[in-house]
């Protein structure tokens, strides 16, 4: 990720590859330390148990997005939430970002048995609901925003994409794109203008913005694009 | 399910105590034949593998739906919308249900390797959203509902209830549930009134019903309550 990673960051960045390439129920120490090109020995020497490993990589992958965060605390609300919207856009071409996506599915899935990983789970819906939140209230002050009930608008928010996501990676096929796209991508009609179906995020973050944004809106303000969205947060670093 | 189930339907009704008690990735035939008290020679013998056997469970449970869905079709528009949304609602004490949609959940994520599987979801994913679709069309030519773009609002509300669903299981604990409500129901304030947290998909239900449903209803046409949305889809069984 950066240019000269520390052994952290390497090992970090093998999880990530591993988890992409095999998945969190089958991923092995083993995998992780081909990644990274580290010794099985080594990881074990700062790692116990894969789930330590796990734990620690959900710990980086949000500790990076509170970073992100942090980097556009400064720009003007409106912006700040057209970007957090764009977060979560997959084109249909973003393969390694879905497979990522589906391997943190199934890490999100051993929540309600594994205390250690739902707590970095709640600490995540924390970040995001809290980022959501603070956007609306210093857009509030700032006269942007109309006084909304900013803790259901940002649980609003947060499940919305969470769940555009969700359905957009578990419909798409893995192995013969082609087809699961073609099934997938929309209600069944060409589309007329013959362009590509947006894909599932895509519409639904276009939705978010126009119908739960958008009237939140003060008198004036004028709504930021989802391509200005997506630019601002998305485009620096694929890895989140 | 009914009273004198036949076997293919005890057989389903093992599959989803199994899938509740072990989850997906664990759960065996074995399980399966323990939860409906038939032999796995006689699971084996409908069902070559465990996949066929979930693949089948998938079409049992959708089929299900298309029934109870098929069951509301000519309640008035705005209360089939209502009932819909009420639909995705769990309790804080809803454990059986909230163990069941983690392992789908788990089952989902196998969506992008296995075509049969995704098959399914795609057929799900179609009568969600086919569903709120033919609710709105139905009610704009009823004048219950303005003009609006019916693919997009369709998307937009299975996406908001899937991620508050998504969110609510993932976030609560199987084992310690105490601390883990305190952790995941809210932002970290106590209620002044002394009544529950709200669970994510409450909140997030009745945000999506004053967000998304109240501003597309016609001029004069009451919001239905959440409560009686919960009333008319959930309470009859509580399998789904």
């Amino acid at each position: 990720m950066s240019e000269q990673p520390s052994a952290a960051d390497e090992i970090m960045d093998g999880v990530y590859r591993a988890l992409r390439a095999h998945g969190y129920a089958d991923v092995t120490m083993q995998d992780i330390a081909d990644e990274c090109s580290k010794s099985k020995s080594l990881l074990h020497y700062h790692y116990d148990t894969k789930e330590d490993l796990l734990v620690a990589f959900l710990d980086y992958v949000i500790t990076d997005s509170e970073a992100r965060i942090r980097a556009h605390a400064d720009d003007p609300p409106a912006e700040r939430l057209a970007g957090f919207v764009g977060w979560f856009v997959f084109e249909a071409d973003a393969v390694d970002r879905e497979a990522f996506h589906i391997a943190l599915l199934e890490l999100r899935t051993q929540g309600p048995f594994n205390e250690r990983i739902r707590e970095q789970l709640v600490r995540s819906d924390r970040l995001l609901r809290g980022t959501v939140a603070d956007i609306l209230e210093s857009g509030i002050e700032a006269g942007t925003f109309r006084e909304v009930d900013v803790e259901e608008t940002a649980a609003l928010v947060v499940a919305t994409l969470d769940g555009a996501r969700t359905r957009q990676i578990t419909l798409i096929g893995g192995t013969d794109e082609g087809s699961a796209d073609s099934e997938s991508g929309g209600e069944g009609d060409a589309p007329a203008d013959g362009l590509p179906e947006p894909t599932y995020t895509r519409r639904v973050a276009e939705a978010a913005l126009r119908r739960i944004v958008e009237p939140i809106l003060a008198e004036g303000v004028a709504l930021p694009s989802l391509e200005a969205g997506i630019d601002s947060m998305t485009r620096d670093d694929d890895a989140e």
